[in-house]
């Protein structure tokens, strides 16, 4: 997205997390939720993921007034295991909902070795990538997947009963960052055709299609389709595209799996219920991951360092500069962000204005 | 590849595992893993996926010629937790060694609720499927990951560092069959290759390209590749493309992620190490997990089969016939195979047919 960086401004870090926090304690967040909220957004627009960013705050207000964001709802654990874990999100804030199911998903791990987290009626958590980070900040492989709003078709099909139904998951390596895999299981997010919107771009063929399996390019016309509520007239792609030729039903079948996943083992809402009712049930899956369950963690570090290394330094195909690894270009952008700024786009400045306005909130401008 | 069919003919399911161990055993295996080979390439053949059937004799046979394999050789539990074993395969047969993986394993997930197995220094283990589904049919979620012979180029690279690298998950539902996501992480499978070469079809643009990111349609121009030693003039394309604007990154991170698992955690050797080597040193990685973990096994498996339901009965494209679901393609070709006798194509057959008559063994036909 590097043609688009120059309609961007940067502003601190730690005044967009600061503003974002004063504004969703205005929308009726407790202040502790606010600030978790602020961190998981303000994250995402620092590694150049804006789709998941402060862009969301409209979203987050509107699930209030909605009833799908209870703020005041606590997380419950409703099932556990010396392994597992299912927790019932009460329909409350699905960053805090998040941090709680990882915490206590760690505490078990750190005494069997390992620990899986169903979590049914939570909200939208943000950057799936972030959970799974933090999971291996703590030295675990981490794991986090989520459904999400229904948006996308079915290999062969026309009808919009999945989600971009993310995969994200991070192995401790010897180096400052972790493996860090976070994807969309479609070929594009869902809040990057909003992004693409707010900057007047055309999407990609192949992104979205109608019911005759036909790309739409206009970013406008595919957020109507999205909003459609019969859903059975297309949506987004998964990965590997509409057939089977290129691997279409590999993307499909991931994002089903993300699903199973995320309803069955959680006894929640899979993606075609969630949103479908006042009441907002999306559901998540992590896992944690002892690293010596296998032996010395040391040497696998660094045997997972050497493999980033050697794709890293590996040939590019011609014409291309370099060979990059999962995270790896968020990762830097993450620390650019942290020097020079976080780069917000002018749709989302003016939105953050017009509710500091509205609150009587310091200006962060 | 219905379009295929035509030169293919049926054989009794029976017929084809009794000859596939006899010729195994003369190639030097023990009876015992003759037979578990055997039915690990049939069942292969039975779904309808060739490139992991019988058609892999013939590499059987050559992998122990260059001492790839070493039938004789039994796996050793290397480290053990609770919740996770670490194998070293000793070089021995893939198919042996991972259903001695897989047992180790249950042992462990039906005490712990979970267990995970790390594999190092084996072989080809045949459909990642397989293996998830033998765990589905436990009762348990199951998980395959594998990592292959170096053929595939990471996205903006030419270099051939990676494997098709598959993902296998089954999920028990309260359907016959688990749903079963069984992928190679590539656009195209390794063994798809061998099989359009012997069956005279051009490859489909964007499988597999050379170093300035061109397809090659020529199957035996793409095998003569993929055998380059030097490996940096191209190779197979990873799910979702070439470049990353539908998401060739996330196939790559994918194909990167199975060998993470696959590689630092067994203390194996990676892809790009595998087969380089007079011994053979191919890693896998499985996972088990207890449904009842996260409550009673009966609605969570019902709340599957719901999902599956749905897909399955959703509103196809125009065009089309219907929407499929993970695994259900392989399953209704296998309960055919199982029905009328499994299809093989006439190069399997004529190398069949020579190793019977080279052995004196029974012939088939």
């Amino acid at each position: 997205m590097s043609e688009m960086q120059e309609q961007l401004k940067r502003f601190l870090y730690g005044k967009l997390t600061a503003a974002a926090a004063d504004i969703l304690e205005k929308f009726g967040y407790p202040r502790g939720k606010a600030e978790t909220t602020a961190w998981v957004l303000v994250e995402a627009d620092a590694r150049g993921v804006p789709s998941h960013g402060l862009v969301r705050l409209k979203v987050y207000r509107n699930e209030i007034k909605t009833g799908h964001v209870k703020p005041d709802a606590a997380p419950k654990i409703v099932h556990e295991t010396p392994v597992s874990i299912v927790i019932d999100g009460g329909y409350g804030i699905g960053g805090d909902i998040s941090k709680f199911a990882v915490e206590k998903m760690l505490e078990k791990a750190k005494v069997s070795g390992t620990c899986y987290a169903a979590v049914r009626n939570s909200n939208h958590f943000g950057m799936a990538g972030l959970w799974a980070e933090m999971l291996a900040a703590e030295g675990y492989i981490g794991m986090a997947f989520t459904n999400t709003i229904r948006c996308a078709v079915p290999t062969l099909g026309c009808g919009r009963l999945l989600g971009t139904n993310p995969i994200a998951v991070a192995i401790p390596s010897d180096m400052k960052d972790p493996f860090l895999l976070d994807m969309a299981t479609t070929a594009v997010a869902r809040g990057k055709i909003g992004v693409y919107k707010n900057r007047n771009k055309p999407l990609l063929d192949g992104w979205v299609v109608d019911e005759e399996g036909n790309s739409i390019n206009s970013a406008a016309a595919a957020n109507e389709l999205l909003a459609d509520p019969a859903g059975d007239k297309g949506g987004i792609v998964f990965l590997g595209g509409t057939n089977e030729d290129m691997g279409g039903h590999k993307g499909y079948g991931l994002g089903l799996l993300v699903d199973m996943l995320c309803a069955p083992l959680s006894g929640g809402a899979w993606t075609n219920e969630v949103f479908q009712t006042p009441e907002a049930n999306v559901g998540h899956f992590f896992g944690a991951i002892r690293m010596d369950l296998f032996g010395d963690p040391a040497p696998i570090k660094k045997s997972v360092g050497d493999i980033i290394r050697t794709m890293q330094s590996s040939k590019p195909a011609k014409g291309q500069e370099r060979v990059y690894t999962a995270g790896q270009k968020e990762s830097i952008r993450r620390a650019i962000s942290m020097r020079d700024g976080v780069e917000v786009d002018d749709a989302t400045i003016a939105m953050l204005e017009k509710y500091t306005s509205e609150f009587n909130l310091k200006a962060i401008l």
